[in-house]
């Protein structure tokens, strides 16, 4: 509907279309969490109501975007990755960025009496999340990007829980904790756990060590050593595949089951029997 | 914490500061409201509640964002205004857009069965947002994008307006009314509700003909001819400002109470007896 | 000409258009020009004839591109400046860095051996620039942005004038001026000039002491305050300003002379005299 | 030196810095060269000293800047290639096109009346060139981009070939031979060259058809297939890669002869023995 003598004033939106061809990954974090996860008396050092909500809403998210491929999470953030030959609203940064943390916020605030039946949400303690996007230009790169998260996901979780068992069952101080944390590395933490508390730290939840991985499922493949890198297929492909074929891809997902794991993803084994997810095609449906 | 080898991949974060000194509208817009409204069976062409729950979410946001000093909603969309001196996140475009997006999304989540106690949330219907900033360079250009979005309400209100009565009094079906009306000037329209069914279109309530404007509260001030530029009072200035005078004004604008009105934003009246708004200075608190 | 199936390369390329109705400042700078300087034996501290050819080329950029309406040079700098008006190249970012600098650069190299006819340039010593452009909301601080420059070029030259006076004049080494002029402030190095060498400072040339400005030139007003911003004149206006009305006044741009000046433009005087600077119409021409 | 109360504009400034790990491709053009060959004279459909101009001075850029690795030119256009790794700037778009364009310009302009010596340079028609930087993610579409303007050489040239010759052989005005050519393919223009003025047009020069590609020189290898992307190498090398071991590679680099070749760079052949293209590491310097 033309409009006004004030509609020039459209001229000020700068575009924002990410380059083609890449990764997408958006991550979001919850806002004021820590202050948060006191009011509510989230369990120190994880809380898993807390954790499965996180990941309930995500894959909320993965369903309603298929266009998603994988997403990780871990403690209050999350990461959604999108595939290189993505076209969802054009690769619009801010379109893509902001679709994604209204879902996640919406679902996380619709299901919370779910899990946390006993404590309801009052303001104005609400959990929001916001949100960033960041390009990959291959597999490698996107690779490290979610081994840095799993990596930091395990760093965290050895900590924080040798920190809270010393503090919870060994009843030290916070501050005397800390203290004595200050430039342990990893063998120091699981020699405190294990000789002071008999706690072996492999045997903690996966989803506390590992996080949390979804995607779509599909048969799994036999693992042969994948393409390093997604231009292997001519990326011209990609840019000739019309409207009615990403429709039928986008179908295709949607038939997937969404799939909580909490699995190593650093290693290869994990994207080789997997290679859909790096390939952006979708596999064979499990019978 | 010193991470890992994977942590070279937080390099390919790009920054995205908004330009210093320039009003930052964010706007936001319901995500498949067409389909949600019908879903949820709001009234044609306004439902009183809808709107009264996005003013609800809006007035959340500007408590919990104090740097915010006007908003303006119409429809399913808002935008919230920060001024030329705000310092917010550092200014981050994707940060100031995903919080406000996702706070929007969680209060109008929790606030739903308030509104609509007979109408429950239902997935996959549940409501979100998207988002995106814009800037403008001075007082002028805000005020014209402030006056587009309510010429916008004023346009689409009549139209529909007219059109629902055409439908829903009138018998027409929707093709008919449409066709009826391509073409029209508001004169037409006017006509067709007075003439055709004894609708004075100036007596429809303001909040449909305006849309809605929220603002802080402070003393209304005697109109007098205001600048038309941020710039008259040196930006040096702004820039100077230390933080801990941007946490004295944070604190006097989080006193004064956030008001839900809906008036003419285009003349300059509003404006002038509200000069805090264009200054950014918090106004007398009334007694 | 339709091409090929690699023409899809083409959509790697992104926008890269500047806000608009905010001023444009192009400053380029010379690259390596301290080897350079001692190459072609600049004097010290100032070189008047490669000033002067510093400023012959800007000219001819003045004179190429009607649309700027102001420059500023000091030492081997230069800042073009285009009005918040300007629509040349629809404003994107890379087009207009790229031609000042290219184009300076050409009557710069051009021009060379008028300045120098003793000093022929010889390869790899070839003197070349860089450049960037920033934009700035309204008036003041684009003014501010040109006392910022001025502001350099004296404290520079104070310090310039003084180090090799005592090095030239007084036979000291370069490591003892400096050594003793550490820490001074401008009036100890006054002192310095006056007591020591005779040299009262305000004598110096006043290109050296102010830099050089460009502008056109047409009949001078009487000075009236001006307004600090832009924006006074509705933005609407300069959006609708056709292509024709764009071509007249670039004519009329053409048309004045472009006058090389060593003054003052960090007090009101300038700008209120030449009052079309700010406001982007061109004034009387001189009879 | 700190300096002023208007040091604060500065904060104005934008970053530019481009994607890391991408390839970065700065392209330049003429301005103007439709007139400026006009006025000084180029043969049609080329001149083959202006185009040898073209090529010194691209030249003179790779020798300048080590981190180009290949750059390719045709008519008044030549793409600048820098490798995924490369760092130089801080990969900052605004300094990388700018250098290029001004060092091109330079030589351009400094070497003309070696070219042209009977048609001095007469301002205002001074040449110049604006320009541009566009990053490919991988490999595959780099080598794209390369195809692409190496098809679209072929093409323009085959048509000004037929149109020049139809002109100037033909006696056909230009509106004449542009109204027989629209529509025509290759196969056409082809045999209008062949039956008509007995021109075989495989026997133009390679120049020519093939337009000019520089790299430098080293011991060519055995043709073996190559990796279609560069992140067959793991990035966190690169990125781990000393500033002690990236001055290193550009000694090297400096040290390799700069070759100026019309040969087809579409096919795997060119890349295959030249290895050290797309791998970023110098070759064996040739005995």
């Amino acid at each position: 509907m033309a409009n006004s003598r004030f509609e020039y004033v459209k001229s000020f939106e700068q575009p924002d279309v990410l380059l083609p061809n890449t990764w997408i990954v958006v991550r979001i974090d919850g806002r004021g969490f820590h202050k948060l996860s006191d009011h509510y008396a989230f369990a120190k050092p994880n809380d898993r109501r807390a954790l499965d909500l996180m990941n309930a809403a995500a894959v909320e998210v993965m369903k309603e975007l298929p266009d998603l491929c994988i997403a990780y999470g871990v403690s209050d953030e999350f990461s959604f990755v999108f595939h290189p030959n993505c076209q969802l609203f054009e690769r619009r940064n801010g379109k893509l960025v902001t679709t994604i943390v209204s879902t996640f916020t919406a679902h996380y605030i619709y299901k919370w009496s779910e899990y946390f039946p006993e404590r309801p949400l009052l303001p104005p303690y609400l959990p929001s999340f916001d949100g960033r996007a960041v390009i990959y230009p291959n597999n490698r790169i996107l690779r490290d990007y979610m081994s840095w998260r799993q990596v930091d996901c395990h760093i965290n979780n050895l900590y924080n829980t040798t920190f809270w068992t010393m503090v919870l069952q060994g009843g030290m101080s916070n501050t005397d904790a800390e203290q004595e944390l200050k430039g342990t590395v990893s063998a120091d933490k699981n020699e405190i756990l294990f000789k002071r508390f008999g706690i072996n730290y492999n045997n903690e939840l996966e989803i506390y060590k590992k996080g949390t991985v979804l995607y779509r499922q599909y048969e799994l493949e036999e693992p042969k050593p994948i393409k390093a890198s997604a231009d292997e297929e001519s990326p011209v492909v990609e840019f000739q595949q019309s409207r009615s074929q990403q429709d039928k891809t986008r179908k295709l997902r949607r038939k997937a089951q969404v799939v909580i794991d909490h699995v190593d993803i650093i290693k290869d084994e994990f994207w080789e029997k997997r290679p859909w997810i790096l390939s952006g095609n979708p596999g064979k449906l499990p019978a």
